[in-house]
């Protein structure tokens, strides 16, 4: 455990198995556009989808060990596998605000379901931790929740093939099930599956409702934010700060895709030493 | 490095990034039924595929120490892309011989090849590497290589989806450009990609031949115990020593179903640590 006073001008840490959560980071500096952020990326790690509990727990704790030595006033757990996995013993073991992006997705799914039928789409490892339907339970134990595993979105997301008949077809024969269940609601419940909404959308049509946790983890890291007196105040966009495992410059490419106007500097580290 | 005589009833030590390897291991238990083997799979940190040289060497001295402090008398880098990315520094860092599956697989392409016209199918990096091909060019300059990397193909053959529809798809979008440079070889340059041996034959049809470099590794292996006067004398088929570094149910399943018999322990070990 560190002690320090938390500062409202310290960057906020997130960090995540790769690039998938750079999608958080979008809607955390739409949300919160002055806040300054330190990101981790597991590159040489990812993916954490298949991997057992024991496992994600341990990388996550070293990049939390990580986060805290950049001295960061909070952190968000940009990664679906992790927040499912590993929050609740983080949590208990450091002195810093930690969020994921689970209960937040679960969350919003319970506001948006009328007929009280959400689907979930995530990782191997995130639909057996069961901690989506958990959540919702908590809620609402009425809610019926049906979960699927989605292990192919992630590599077809990382071919590009995200506007592809190839990756409808796999849609179709991994959501096929959830539909005949009728659910209203479908939490996208990995980093990736929002780069596949414009697929999802024309499969799915109008009648349901995409829910991306991120939009509601940005939501509660600014309520928490302004609950602990920790927004910070000065004006201007500041650039952010990426660590990853692996090369940086394969990361920087993908980075600039999805953030643009944002990135600092990608520095490489060795997180195994942490 | 390490000095210490070699004796002929020491085993072999087999390495991959993950599962994927025990293909390589099955083809040796076929030519040398006697050998004892020791196996890592680093199930933690898979896949290397699109991984940097830096990282995927790294993680293959780790290994390649952990197999010497288990006293093998020869080295197998049953995985492509460590073959590839690693091979030549690791040969020159150890004293007991190490081999990998790249050059074996190029010579049995160069031996099958009539039209001298070769593709070659496997990860981003062992394809950027363009390791394949060198070996190719040096046995015969005049010999065409074509490389194409098909990174869906591991997520799908681990999706269980080996004889699909979708898969067929995948493998038509991949494999079209080769078809064009009338290749009558193709490498299959990932430990994976044998499972995919039927769809692919036909797809492909009787004319091009499938190229397995587990098969001429297993041969490579066993010249290279001859030579030395390494073979094991004892008869008898062992079983196999299996490490991994994440959770060891999970690969007993796998590795149960490609080498039901041969199976004796899985320990999962912290290999960061070597």
């Amino acid at each position: 455990m560190q002690n320090y006073e938390a500062d409202r001008n310290m960057p906020v840490g997130v960090f995540d198995s790769g690039v998938g959560g750079l999608t958080v980071v979008r809607e955390i500096s739409r949300n919160l556009p002055n806040e300054e952020l330190i990101y981790f990326g597991d590159t040489a790690r990812v993916p954490y989808g298949n991997k057992s509990k024991e496992t994600v727990l341990r990388y996550s704790r070293q990049i939390t060990r990580f986060l805290e030595k950049q001295h960061v006033k909070a952190i968000v757990v940009a990664c679906n596998t992790a927040s499912a996995l590993a929050l609740s013993e983080l949590e208990q073991e450091i002195d810093i605000p930690i969020i994921g992006v689970v209960k937040p997705g679960a969350n919003a799914a319970v506001k948006a379901t009328r007929n009280k039928r959400i689907g979930v789409i995530a990782t191997d490892s995130t639909i057996n931790s069961r901690l989506y339907p958990e959540y919702i339970a908590a809620s609402d134990p009425e809610i019926r929740v049906y979960g699927k595993a989605c292990p192919l979105f992630v590599p077809l997301v990382e071919e590009g093939w995200t506007k592809d008949e190839i990756t409808l077809a796999v849609a179709k024969r991994y959501l096929g099930e959830l539909l005949e269940q009728e659910i209203d609601t479908l939490i996208m419940g990995c980093t990736h599956y929002p780069l596949l909404r414009t697929l999802l959308r024309e499969y799915l049509g109008e009648g349901i409702t995409l829910v991306n946790p991120a939009y509601e983890t940005a939501g509660t890291l600014k309520a928490l934010l302004a609950e602990t007196g920790l927004e910070h105040k000065d004006e201007g966009e500041p650039k952010y700060q990426m660590y990853v495992s692996d090369s940086a410059e394969h990361f920087r490419r993908f980075a600039e895709k999805i953030l643009p106007e944002r990135i600092a500097d990608v520095t490489q580290i060795a997180i195994e030493e942490y």
